[in-house]
């Protein structure tokens, strides 16, 4: 087998087999195959796709590339294709532990505006990333719930493919999202797995129709495995919630499970949370909804959180903190038409909140508060928007740039398109 | 600017400008754009094509990344798109120079089946094919003709973006080879150019109508730079003349120039002369075909090529020989229906006549001679062909494994299919 020979069969529009797969992705992996020649493959495979029978192979090759977990049985996770202010993990994790799900999850730091979960997680003081194998299991088994960057070394195809996707403009392919999110997913040994795909100007999917295709794509993967795998699409043309950054967004992720959660945040955390319990505990989906909304009410979830933080040695009341706070003034009297998602994580990745290159390092405690959001009415001279900074500040032109507005009202969109499993 | 904006904008199919492309070009050469990003971008014009002024603009970016010579006025080139046997240049340089017309020609040594035209004149003892650029024109003006491998630093983007898509699957994109071909014939400083666009399955181009696009994008490049530009569509699907490998090219070249060279050989050298000698010496096709058979016939070509290889430093007397022969005996009465030329030439390849990677040294001396074409009929043990070869050796069977034969008639293939200028 000859790697010229592969990308000339697929330039000229043939399926790959298995065999051929495998020599590429086991070749890259050992360095046989260079950067170029991937690249021009990729490249290939984003302009032309690929079968689904491809994809299934393909994300079955890059799962087995690397270490393949058994976390017991019945695990339950949560994968989020990533939006601006998505602090949904630290929410609905805790929250669902305490209604019995076991919820055993590894989460990324990421190369996105805001630092990932984990990077938001490590604003509490003390709260610990990293654990050994055997200390996370028995957590999850006496808690129900553990949460750490990295455990093993899994699907470092992913890993490798990924990081060169991530400069040669080839991240937007469906066929490639499917299998890097499937192959992680099935790696880290989740029973259940309920996807929150974002779609709008702030996510990687733009359309409606390509958010359906990798959704199905995602699903009959996960059927490959018997895994269950349900997909919620949610709008991400405006921030979720009110918080962008990292200390900011774990503050609005506690208020959430004291009740107090605006009100998107709280509407999917109850969509995502009832397909989680609903799968995980084998009932139908509105006695988990009544399930989840009651924790969510009752402190429940919230002290779940408490006893979460307290295993991975956190202190939940010392978060980090920005040391000035500056005001962005509502110039008239105005409803608030629209939030750019992507040009709101732009600003907050430019006061720090963010990494542009992997060894960036991001200010924790910056961070920007929306106090009002798409549909909103705001009177003349009030807070539209709250920045938490540091060393680095944006003017308030580059803030009141993300938004337009309207002298006549404006409904308030709705956050969840529709669910698909 | 920024290469993942460009890469992004070239996916959705829209179209690059001049400061874009120049970006790319420059950025590239000075290494602030690695190969796995430009082996992307390459990929997508592979697969989506270049709209026809985007060719331009990238032939004039890559003609002006390096030297740009003058040698003067009406200087005449040809040029190949490469074929099995291709040993033309040697019998036309010195034909047509013979009649007036001036040739000041840079050859390659690439990386084919058999060496480059270089590589084949250096199988004569002593050729020099390298130069100053004062004793280049100088014999140019003496003697109408020289022949070098390279002079000057020309298109210095073209050797990078060459060696990228020789190993990147890239090069069969017609844009691509029209602004290679172009931006180099452009460079040193032609006048006249015909080229000869190979078709066939020996040849980068298999079919005629990408064939016929290429060849109308080279005119219409040809056409900004006010020179004159013609293309010969020829079959590559039997190696041209009888001769594969370097010095057995030579001395066919030397025998044809002594008017006993096969027929198609000598009809592509009387068509591609024929249109030199009518563009140089501003007359018209007709005349210049008398010309040209005249000196093909009486000797005064082979004069003027005596003249050149003694300006050269070469001993016409003394070509390289390899040490052991062997005769490949036809099976039975047989007409040949066909001759793989592409196979023809990876085995003469096999025996040491061509390069796989820019390190590997040729045996100049070793090759293969087709003692029958297509359509011709052969007896029971006559000799199929003959092997000319050192320590490495073909089987009887890999030969026979080119051809194939029918028991009735088989007509002759023509060589020309068309002239587009």
């Amino acid at each position: 087998m000859n790697i010229l020979d592969i990308i000339d069969k697929k330039e000229k529009g043939a399926i790959l087999s298995k065999e051929e797969l495998e020599f590429i992705i086991n070749g890259y992996l050992n360095g046989s195959i260079p950067d170029y020649q991937m690249s021009a493959l990729l490249t290939e495979i984003d302009l032309l796709g690929l079968t689904d029978q491809e994809t299934i192979n393909l994300t079955d090759i890059m799962l087995h590339s690397g270490d393949v977990l058994n976390l017991g049985d019945n695990i339950t996770d949560k994968h989020s294709t990533g939006g601006v202010g998505d602090k949904t993990t630290i929410v609905l994790a805790p929250l669902v532990a305490s209604l019995g799900v076991k919820v055993a999850k590894m989460s990324g730091r990421g190369l996105g505006h805001t630092g990932g979960t984990i990077d938001k997680l490590e604003s509490i003081e003390g709260f610990q990333t990293s654990m050994s194998l055997e200390k996370f299991k028995k957590q999850v088994s006496d808690i129900n719930i553990a949460l750490v960057g990295s455990m093993g070394n899994l699907v470092p195809a992913d890993k490798k493919i990924y990081a060169l996707r991530d400069v040669t403009g080839t991240v937007d392919s469906i066929p490639l999202i499917a299998s890097s999110i499937m192959s992680k997913k099935l790696a880290s040994g989740a029973q259940n797995i309920v996807i929150d795909l974002k779609v709008g100007n702030g996510a990687l999917i733009n359309s409606l129709t390509e958010a359906r295709q990798l959704a199905n794509l995602m699903i009959k993967i996960g059927k490959q495995y018997n895994k269950k795998v349900a997909c919620v699409l949610t709008n991400m043309n405006q921030p979720l919630g009110c918080a962008v950054g990292n200390s900011v967004e774990v503050m609005e992720a506690i208020n959430t499970l004291k009740g107090k959660g605006p009100a998107d945040l709280n509407e999917l955390v109850i969509k995502l949370g009832s397909l989680m319990v609903s799968m995980a505990l084998n009932i139908n989906e509105n006695e988990a909804e009544s399930m989840v909304k009651e924790n969510l009410y009752n402190g429940k979830g919230y002290t779940k959180m408490l006893e979460w933080v307290n295993a991975q040695g956190g202190n939940i009341n010392n978060i980090s903190a920005s040391k000035h706070v500056k005001q962005i003034i509502a110039p008239k009297d105005l409803y608030i038409s629209s939030i750019n998602a992507l040009k709101i994580g732009k600003l907050a990745r430019k006061i720090g909140a963010g990494r542009l290159t992997k060894d960036d390092k991001i200010d924790l405690s910056v961070g920007i508060i929306l106090n009002y959001k798409t549909g909103d009415f705001v009177l003349k001279d009030s807070p539209l928007a709250t920045i938490l900074y540091n060393d680095k500040i944006i003017t308030d032109e580059e803030v009141l740039s993300c938004f337009t507005f309207s002298e006549k009202p404006v409904s308030k969109p709705s956050l969840i398109i529709e669910i698909i499993k």
